[in-house]
């Protein structure tokens, strides 16, 4: 049974999930994601993997390939378990709290894709539906306090599995990055009474020198205080609290910028290693003026290392200026 | 010419070093660090390094192999410049400061020994000497607010070459992951009137179960929220809030337990990259009762990922007790 662990002395969570160590493993050494044959995630395999909670159907009656497009099924070796309530205990110093969770992997093709770049954009905004359709029905359950979508494309970057998935994980918490941005956020807005990422947006496209591209909804930028070299955030134009509450449009649009976006990084790096995720609002709680959904990516390029481990700080060698040029520069 | 830059909503400081694009670079998806032909950091090479800034002499006079044990010299590709005085503007939105710093780097022996564990008892110590040294000259200058020591030992721990070194850095700021544990521990101490480093010693000592070693002067543990597996951190038994004020037989101890854990890597896991970093009370504050110096081993067997980068909390697959219960079977 997993659980929380808080540290005795910072406000640092980690989440022990021992069962996750059965993974299927890479080989060691080699920067290629376990091999498992057959893979659970392809088509007519679907008995490798627990039920899927959400499945759409394909849209072409003749395909041959698959009868689905996406496939949503809670994760086979979870970081944390979906029963109960969540209750924890003080052992001395140390905190210690169930490891109550949801945690589901999105499958994102039926064949076996391992590149989320060479997906067409109807594939790419099939997959921002199903993280939407799932934060819609999860957010029904009054033990999770936030979400986070995340993706691990690449050995490197942390996949164990090479079919292109992504996952998500209810968590009966805020995590600490998304509340820093929130603390940091609702501290801008009361002093300047605007959105600062309205204010960073704004401010972006007026110096175009961090731009990646702008389309009608979406600014692709590299952020000013890139930790990563080629880090690279994709933010909605118009002020939005909660990514699970856009239209039609603005998935069609976010997966025309992130499909993108992942071929400028192709394109200029031969397939990198990378992790996104999407930030967007605790559950439960009324949009805000203040914080603004984003997805930030950022490609698998340098290794991070003792300086940033022992300071919390990041160098970066790559300035997002020359790193965003250099992605406007990719043929599309 | 590098510079501080501050994210806009979180209190994240970025470095930004163009010049270090130019270091040696590991081929691309090979696992190794840089190989350049002849290596820099070998004696009879001095030339190809900026001077040194300390050199510890042989103690063997028939030596044939080098004339020094330990040397110091600047890094030939700074993260931040020794230049002027710490100088800020705001632009719009963003802070930058002028990237001010020592960095510096500890060639650990003339030989081109790649593995700390491979060194003996006496060298680990001249290695822990050099960064006493190091930090006792640096605090002199008034512009250093902190000084972090860390190494990384393997390409995929972030080490551009291979021969045997750790850095210094010292910062115009606090970091953020040392102030944090600053701020904690003040806060324990204000309510329990005790260290809380103090107490967890005691608390592990009692428990044993997450004990890897212990001497006259050290523990060496693995945390109760260990983010990594096999993360491994030493203390010392008696409350000291500098590293760089211990004893003649502080240093001896730490090397005898610091050389005992990396074998202990070295036998479970043959050689695996890894991180280490000492943290210790920033300069100019007066020893206090709540800070207690130590060091944070973290060997690189797994990826940190999306979850990770999105949350700020981890996911660890071995349980600390685990991790401790196999380095203390290893057999020294």
């Amino acid at each position: 049974m997993p659980e929380f662990r808080k540290d005795a002395v910072v406000d640092r969570w980690v989440i022990l999930a021992s069962d996750r160590a059965k993974r299927p493993q890479p080989n060691a050494g080699k920067n290629e994601p376990a091999q498992t044959d057959p893979c659970p995630f392809c088509a007519g395999n679907e008995a490798m993997t627990p039920p899927a909670v959400l499945t759409y159907r394909a849209n072409d009656p003749d395909s041959n390939i698959a009868t689905w497009s996406v496939r949503v099924v809670p994760n086979k070796y979870p970081a944390l378990v979906n029963e109960g309530s969540w209750t924890g205990q003080s052992n001395s110093i140390y905190q210690t709290m169930s490891g109550l969770g949801a945690h589901e992997v999105i499958i994102e093709a039926p064949e076996h894709v391992v590149n989320m770049g060479a997906l067409n954009e109807k594939q790419v905004e099939q997959i921002l539906r199903a993280y939407r359709d799932r934060i819609v029905e999860l957010r029904n359950d009054q033990r999770w306090r936030s979400i986070l979508i995340y993706k691990n494309q690449g050995a490197e970057a942390g996949a164990t599995l090479e079919h292109i998935h992504s996952q998500l994980i209810a968590l009966p918490i805020v995590p600490r990055t998304l509340q820093e941005e929130i603390d940091g956020a609702r501290n801008y807005h009361d002093l300047n009474k605007c959105c600062v990422y309205c204010t960073v947006i704004h401010q972006e496209v007026g110096a175009q020198s961090r731009m990646v591209a702008e389309s009608e909804r979406f600014i692709v930028f590299c952020p000013y205080a890139s930790r990563f070299p080629y880090e690279t955030w994709i933010l909605p134009k118009q002020h939005a609290t909660c990514f699970e509450y856009g239209s039609e449009e603005d998935y069609a649009g976010l997966a025309r910028s992130l499909r993108e976006t992942l071929i400028r990084f192709n394109r200029r790096f031969k397939n990198p290693p990378f992790n996104y995720f999407i930030h967007s609002n605790p559950l439960g709680e009324a949009a805000n003026a203040y914080y603004h959904w984003h997805m930030e990516i950022l490609p698998k390029l340098s290794q991070v290392a003792g300086f940033e481990w022992g300071s919390g700080a990041y160098i970066n060698s790559v300035a997002p200026e020359d790193a965003a040029r250099h992605l406007r520069e990719v043929t599309l």
